[in-house]
């Protein structure tokens, strides 16, 4: 096995690192990712994609060993990690890196909760494990970027999947030859297309990536090998995937710079690339007398990337209306900070939102307007003109969102997805995940009482 | 949706074909591959790889309602298409598409076994989804060759999914729609790659192929919908995994000229540019007054591959043996045609054997030869030589072997995987597939008693 190809390096780095050596920054954040995370999987645990994959998947289930997030059933661990992993990311209100566009929590948490179900896992245990499959998912991530997610690949669950490996493996105390065949397993498997975007087969794609990394690492554990460097090989995935790759930027400060830290929780269910839109939104709410009734026209500059990608006037699926700039503008002006309600597809249908939507004039690019910054302009019925300029969007590097905010988004979701569910103790259980004896019990907090 | 987008195009196809208008060539391929891919399984089932894959995926397991071929306990259908893939074709011994390498029958017949047992499916049923599932998987895979193979995709995973899900889609009598979105889980999931060829992980790709194209099936019949066009969108699985796709190729001719029979029976359990080789070696063995134990020097002479891939004078495993051309000739002009046994860890050990392969003093390339060509040049102690071409090997369009050669196939297959199994009434039952009122009835046949 080469001593310095890049799977061996990043299997290393997850087998030797020490849980009481990450640093207290990266622990406080990988707990809020996975309190973002769990609060997620509750929001989408109603939404029809995971619903139907649950048909789907029913009848091969295994023992009902492991927590659906949000539901009173369990299923086996396995099909567990893929209907998380799905309802974590459906309404795409879960996080993302900057850098690679990766949600990195949806494919890696939800193996490790399952896994934290069958065996005896501490909660610091997890949160570690956690931690480093984040930290190399993201790294192999930015190995290939841009040129991967250009290319067509949905980069989330290509490389969600070997975090996934990583992270199961290393609660399985797997050694470093084993995680590199974990990695192996992953890479013959390791999939998912931009193509699918806004359809269910999206979340097919994360599911799976959480599913197959948890079974890659148990079947290393059963000594099933794969090739000595899967990832930086000659047909390995980074050359096969992507046509410049930087292997090097996989590796580089690797347990001294936490590319982790650049996971940003979104403090909206809708493209990124609208956030400092809704900001400016909020801001107009803010001033004296705002009176949504008396708009009159609505103006919209911006990246050019908010043009291209979400000047669409009349969505006609919630789905779409994520990624609308009208759509957003008008539910943020009418009702304040939205939430996932605000982008289902009884939303879009309100004669309200719908009249608002109709009266943004424009949506303008800026090319020298950064993505993380708009301008809206609003002109009132009375003649008067207010004009807003968001310069660093929320959830952006430089202005995460508080702890205030993650749990206001946790309450929401949970009374959104899952009103049966009383979000209190979980909530207190996974602030507090890395001082629980056995993480598992964390589960039993997330399930409604079936009565 | 695209009315003449690829995928829209195939799955029409799939949909709208009745099973009595199959050509009985097509009718009288499909059994016989099918057959064949059941006889590969039974000689893999007891090989390291599916085991040790067995082994991790059994805590998961549903009702054990599938048969897992050669072995006598049951698992949930989806378990079972995984691993009767893995065991086709992990001897490298099953068939092989000319014009693009795929070996179908391993990814795209074990999900219709299985489903075989889950419903109530006709043998004429199984036969033409089976063959409908191979005709496309291999044009797919025309449509992206040689470039995606070059690029480092084991394709015999990366299409076998989409076969598998049109197949599994037409049992379940999709219409074109749903088998459209069962294209689209497919290609949020289809993977595999060159770089784990020779280890287990390869096996994991196959197998994954199988379940999740069956998966995929089953999701789009739970209303799990995906893009208009997964095959050949913008960023679909084409334009994402091959440089230059020519989706022409995929549907010319379609319907009327049938590519599944382009696909051929391995007669030997090694590397297929070997072949000529060994046909060579049997004709040697023919001579009147042939002894194998009075060769001095060997002389071996082909196509560049056979050169570039398999000039290994010691191999180290059982699967490395099966690209050495030294080992099979050695093995061939001692024991006569390889079977699997031949290309086993205890096979290379063997001192009779060692000592042959390294009386071959020469591997040379001739840029001219085809590569189902081959010349062999044996000299012996006596000063005798004996030099034979082979011009067109078995297995090899034009020569395909005889049902006489498959039936002994698979009763040496047996014997080697599964001694405890007899296997005169699964062949039968096979071979009359077509006949059969419940296919399911046919798998009761593949597992040995338990007693």
């Amino acid at each position: 096995m080469s001593e310095g190809g890049l799977s061996q390096r990043l299997a290393r780095f997850v087998a030797v690192a020490r849980s009481e050596d990450l640093p207290d920054p990266v622990r406080a954040h990988a707990t809020r990712l996975l309190l973002n995370g769990v609060g997620t999987a509750l929001g989408g645990a109603s939404d029809a994609a995971p619903l139907r994959l649950a048909r789907a998947l029913a009848p091969f289930a295994g023992p009902a060993e492991a927590t659906v997030i949000g539901r009173a059933g369990r299923t086996d661990a396995a099909g567990a990690a893929f209907l998380n992993a799905v309802a974590m990311n459906v309404l795409d209100f879960d996080d993302n890196h900057h850098g690679t566009v990766i949600h990195p929590t949806a494919p890696i948490a939800p193996p490790l909760l399952a896994m934290a179900e069958l065996r005896p896992i501490s909660g610091d245990q997890l949160l570690a494990a956690f931690a480093l499959g984040v930290e190399c998912a993201c790294r192999i991530g930015l190995a290939i970027s841009p040129g991967h997610y250009a290319r067509g690949w949905h980069i989330t669950a290509t490389c969600g999947i070997f975090g996934a490996a990583l992270a199961a493996g290393r609660l399985l105390r797997l050694d470093a030859t084993r995680l590199v065949w974990a990695l192996g397993g992953a890479a013959a498997q390791a999939s998912g297309l931009v193509e699918t975007l806004g359809y269910m087969a999206k979340s097919t794609g994360v599911g799976a990536a959480a599913r197959d990394g948890l079974l890659s690492a148990l079947m290393a554990e059963a000594g099933v090998e794969g090739p000595p460097d899967p990832l930086g090989g000659p047909r390995g995935f980074l050359s096969v995937t992507c046509d410049a790759p930087t292997p090097e930027r996989a590796l580089e400060g690797l347990g001294e710079r936490w590319e982790m830290l650049n996971v940003f929780v979104k403090p909206y269910p809708c493209g990124i690339v609208l956030n400092p839109l809704v900001d400016a939104c909020l801001s107009a709410r803010a001033e004296p007398g705002f009176d949504a009734g008396r708009i009159a026209r609505i103006a919209v500059r911006g990246h050019p990337l908010l043009k291209a990608r979400t000047d669409r006037p009349r969505p006609t699926s919630g789905r779409e209306a994520q990624v609308s700039a009208q759509h957003a503008v008008a539910v943020t002006l009418l009702h304040g900070a939205p939430g996932a309600a605000d982008f289902s597809d009884a939303a879009i249908a309100a004669p309200a939102t719908a009249g608002l939507r109709a009266k943004v004039a424009t949506v303008e690019e800026d090319p020298a307007c950064p993505v993380e910054a708009a301008r809206l302009t609003l002109s009132f019925s009375d003649g008067r003109e207010l004009s807003l300029a968001e310069t660093r969007a929320t959830g952006t590097p430089g202005r995460p969102i508080g702890d205030d905010a993650l749990i206001a988004k946790f309450d929401a979701l949970a009374r959104y997805g899952c009103p049966g569910l009383n979000p209190g103790p979980l909530k207190a259980a996974l602030w507090d995940v890395a001082a629980q004896p056995r993480a598992g019990a964390v589960l039993d907090l997330a399930r409604p009482h079936a009565a």
